[in-house]
């Protein structure tokens, strides 16, 4: 039996019905999975419409059965859908939340092995009333887990975060010895469990210029990075440094370790997107589910007109396919 | 007549007399400058014994007449040069900033027409009694320049600085309206003036992921940053922005700018060496005399084994070279 991969619509007046739709019927995701659309039909009916796209969709009950075409599982119970390309609108932001809410019990019910989600507007779900930072935090909500890690995983670069979309101003506030530890943890326990790596080994970076040389630039390495390292190591947890960022990815040291934890987003993701922009996977690590997404916004600047890229949606649903294997 | 450059010793206790030596007697130097060597001589020659280099160094004095080797302008009056691989200590301190202010000194009474600095230990510098931040802030005090911006400059990215080494929790308070016009005025006339380039183009890194999201993931976007850039837009200044760092550099959109203006350090850092790790060079843009040194540190680590990469040192004399004809 194939895995279920439910995917889920995003913001439908960016990419998220294209990129959705598209690699829902790409050979290579039919060949290794049964990809499950979750989303108003009539929306991703007006995708096809729109960009031209000759494909069978069909509205579905669970289990699929003879799946004719592409199966769909329509949201579209009171939500009026009315796509404004470009536009952040409150029926937009409900549509993508509601998808997610049931994208993910799928997954709690076992009726789906994992959700893959389209990029969505945070600022449209949040006008439709939705109180979450992200997907990420909306996700381990509905799935009741307890903790989790955003990470960013290509071919030959896993990259963990402590703090995610936190202004700047507030992430020396917001890295603590607890979050750096459990970050860690979680990073640690995913390598084992969903990567196979037997003895993962994980490199921390530094949060100051030059790891704070000493404590001249900046004494966090000292106050707070290395007591949790420290800490991890205690607990059995291979890591290393803190590295100063900028050497560490110049000379190609990531390579050497099966996942790095960065402090900040665009100290990880610079790195990550100069070494596989497009190819990379957000993975949201220690949920009690599976969750992928692609590495791409909503990209309201080229939505509805056929352009996106779905190579990063393709290796999400290819990623969480492997996943339910582990 | 060759260029005179004058390359100082960096720190004795690391790498800074190995590649400087090894960049003076390398034949595509020596083929486009007068190399100057600045520091004791018996530390040149405790280095030639120790990794077996077999050229002729002489002291001299200027201007440089039928050199015999390679000239060394001897600084040791004074010093105790008791070489310590891999040690802080206040002589190897001492003779790195004699020969910094040595070297400038040159410069500014034209008897060379650039310095190269080798990497120094900044706790060795302190150590001494030099009150500086680094070797950039040094060279400008010395060479009496009322302003400065760190540049990295490698073939194809030019990354300039707002903040330098300057811990993260500083950074945001440290980033002014009038410190971004200041930093984009000295990039544009350097851009001009040094790099031969009409009308540059530069790219102006937002400060929060997302470039804060329309001000959901911080406001200096609006506060500083976009009002900075008009600033600079009004004084005929071309710059675009501001850009979400990682999206910028993933699509490799920095080949459409003659140079990028970050924010702080880690965020220029990181993708400049992971695009030309040891190719790239830093370059003081807007001082009143010509400086470059490598993008690399003092590398106690491997210090007296003859291992040390002179690439970025030999880039570093190259660029100077060229911007001497500029």
């Amino acid at each position: 039996m194939k895995p279920v991969i439910a995917i889920t619509i995003g913001d439908f007046n960016g990419i998220g019905p294209e990129v959705a739709l598209k690699a829902a019927m790409h050979p290579s995701i039919k060949r290794i999975c049964q990809p499950l659309l979750v989303g108003p039909l009539s929306v991703f009916q007006h995708t096809q419409k729109v960009l031209k796209i000759r494909t069978t969709i069909s509205k579905t009950s669970l289990p699929i059965l003879k799946p004719q075409g592409i199966p769909v599982l329509d949201v579209s119970d009171g939500i009026w859908a009315d796509v404004q390309f470009g536009k952040v609108t409150t029926t937009s932001g409900k549509t993508a939340g509601v998808a997610v809410e049931r994208a993910v019990e799928l997954c709690v019910k076992k009726k789906a092995q994992a959700v893959v989600t389209a990029p969505l507007s945070k600022e449209a779900l949040q006008l439709a009333g939705y109180g979450f930072p992200g997907q990420t935090e909306m996700v381990a909500l509905l799935s009741r887990s307890q903790r989790v890690a955003m990470m960013l995983v290509s071919n030959s670069m896993r990259v963990g975060l402590v703090t995610i979309h936190t202004p700047l101003r507030e992430v020396v506030a917001a890295i603590t010895k607890e979050k750096i530890v459990e970050k860690g943890e979680i990073i640690h326990e995913s390598l084992r469990k969903n990567f196979n790596v037997k003895s993962p080994r994980i490199a921390i970076l530094a949060l100051n210029p030059h790891a704070g040389e000493g404590g001249r630039i900046g004494d966090e390495e000292q106050t707070i990075i290395i007591p949790a390292m420290e800490d991890l190591t205690s607990r059995g947890i291979d890591v290393e440094g803190p590295f100063s960022a900028d050497a560490f990815f110049g000379t190609k040291r990531f390579q050497k370790y099966d996942a790095v934890l960065a402090m900040y987003h665009d100290q990880g993701l610079i790195p990550l997107k100069m070494h596989a922009m497009g190819k990379a996977v957000n993975f949201s690590a220690g949920l009690n589910i599976i969750r992928t997404s692609p590495d791409h916004g909503t990209a309201y600047d080229i939505a509805g007109k056929g352009k996106a890229d779905i190579s990063s949606m393709l290796k999400a649903i290819e990623l969480a396919v492997r996943l339910t294997k582990n």
